[in-house]
């Protein structure tokens, strides 16, 4: 497979439903340095997405397991800065705000329009939020 | 910065005229995992980019030295397939052509209109091209 | 362990009947660049190689886990070029070939006796294996 | 995050009782080249670790699973060289020792001392062990 | 070499006067997995440098070339929180203030006091930064 | 690129006359992962090894720039065991051996007639070099 095909298999198996999609630099035997692309999906997804990694990259057989998780309770925010409204994912641990995560398409459209450095705006929005 | 930022930054140095972007992971002192960015461009664009990385990056610094290119003529061509034409870049080396590249957003393209894997498509094209 | 003693570690597990073996690099604290070496096995195959593992590298301890596999069906062809024979893998899925992987000894085999680069032998087998 | 910010984390959940923690570098989507932690720990230490990476990191969910493990048998011994006494694991099997590693910090304070590399200084511990 | 020994490395590099120091995972041939050390330094210490390496690593050869660099002009400031003064390094280019970066070992004693996340020391540092 | 077609590189480039060959994971735009090859060698030999590299790999391009060697004065020795005599590789630097590197050819056929580790043997051989 060529690295944009590589590229696209991260773009469909996101349509269809995968939780998260990464690849990792392996190296198999001969001299072969190779990707390996991990995909995670709910139970009830996972025969579309092995059917669409089978048909759509060079590899003769998936393995898989069952993973549990555990995640923050998330909640989305707002937050007003001088350049406009910023979204913002917190994580809530047992009703503790553990983190405030600023929406990237956002900052980005803002870094865009003023051009200030798209960690400036991070950074004013994570202030914003101090602030409260 | 953030994966995203990092992300950011590639798009940004591209519309800003650089030949190549890439990361490499690397470990630095005290267990610090980084990345470390290559920008690759026209010595007319250095000034321009070192600008745009510095603003736009966590960096302190950025070092740089010139190389020298070595590179295949290229050749557009449109290689017709049942599905539709693909524009292949062709590499040429002292008038022989060494390799036929087919353009990804076309493949794609086809891909998601046929249903048919990208791989797939790739190979309609190469047999095409190697028919002639 | 060098290099060439993590190299021969993969030849061995091979040998004993391994499904598949790859490195990943990790980092590891107080800044040491490790690898970390993943063998694939029948669950018949555990003890043997597990044992060989912890005989022939630097490692205390292994861990491991039970895993499920999704196999394309394989059939073994072979396509005529103007060069010889070329043994193929084809991956089949709910009686559908989804695709073909020229043997890579003899694509190399012939790149050697005609001075063709390898992915020109690739490609000529693929385009005779399309054309059908 | 930033890379000092992940090295803390290292530390952190070492303290807390981590049995192994390391970091792989992983492709994400969108161009974001990211790292993935992996931290191993009794079951009985799961809770509290999760809770430690939740806190301390950018994250906003953990997956885990649990493995098994397979251990050499571990023995402790001193190694006296014309520069010291050297602490050494050995690794057991069945009865029999199957390696000697020498520990890192006693070398490393030999090699401070003497001015010799800490290449040589594991050379010297181990021709003492193999005299044996 | 292993793993410690690497890390010792870093260490000695450092402490000889070497400006960073990094390593970066490569694939050799016959699947040998290795490290790739990178050192940079003023070019009045790379004789001292380059003897440190061939004598504390495997080795049997460096490679080196000359760079340029271009750096920010950088600042020292402190900034008052509620938890107490934190470093932090100011990065400035032609005069204007480019970033800020808080000193991770100030933000670290500081989260090992309070028990806050270095992350959040971080945001708090930035904040404060932001109002002035 | 398949992995096999990269690994066939690396043993065209090192026939060709290449000092070293090695490859680098890189992240390119778009989600595209992809290997870094690099080829070290004489001056003399680099027209040859990069037509060969144009030819052989999907590149449409070669990078190159001038680099200065320090390199060990290397003498080769045997080292007698009880089962049978290794080559050894030393280094030395201004006429004080620095290293000695056991033949990894030698080690490797010695573990496989004995059935002892190659880290073994490794040891054994070391421990004669020390002892005079």
């Amino acid at each position: 497979m060529t690295p944009e095909q590589l590229g696209f298999v991260v773009e469909q198996t996101l349509q269809a439903g995968a939780l998260d999609v990464y690849f990792t630099n392996i190296m198999m035997k001969k001299n072969r340095p190779a990707v390996l692309l991990t995909v995670l999906c709910d139970r009830n997804d996972k025969k579309k997405l092995s059917q669409l990694i089978l048909k759509n990259t060079s590899t003769f057989g998936i393995r898989y397991t069952e993973m549990k998780r555990e995640i923050l309770e998330r909640k989305l925010i707002e937050i007003n800065t001088e350049f406009g409204a910023v979204k913002c994912k917190l994580g809530i641990l047992d009703g503790i705000t553990m983190k405030c995560s600023p929406e990237y398409e956002d900052c980005k459209s803002i870094a865009m329009t003023t051009g200030l450095s798209i960690i400036e705006i991070y950074n004013i929005v994570i202030s914003k939020y101090m602030e409260n």
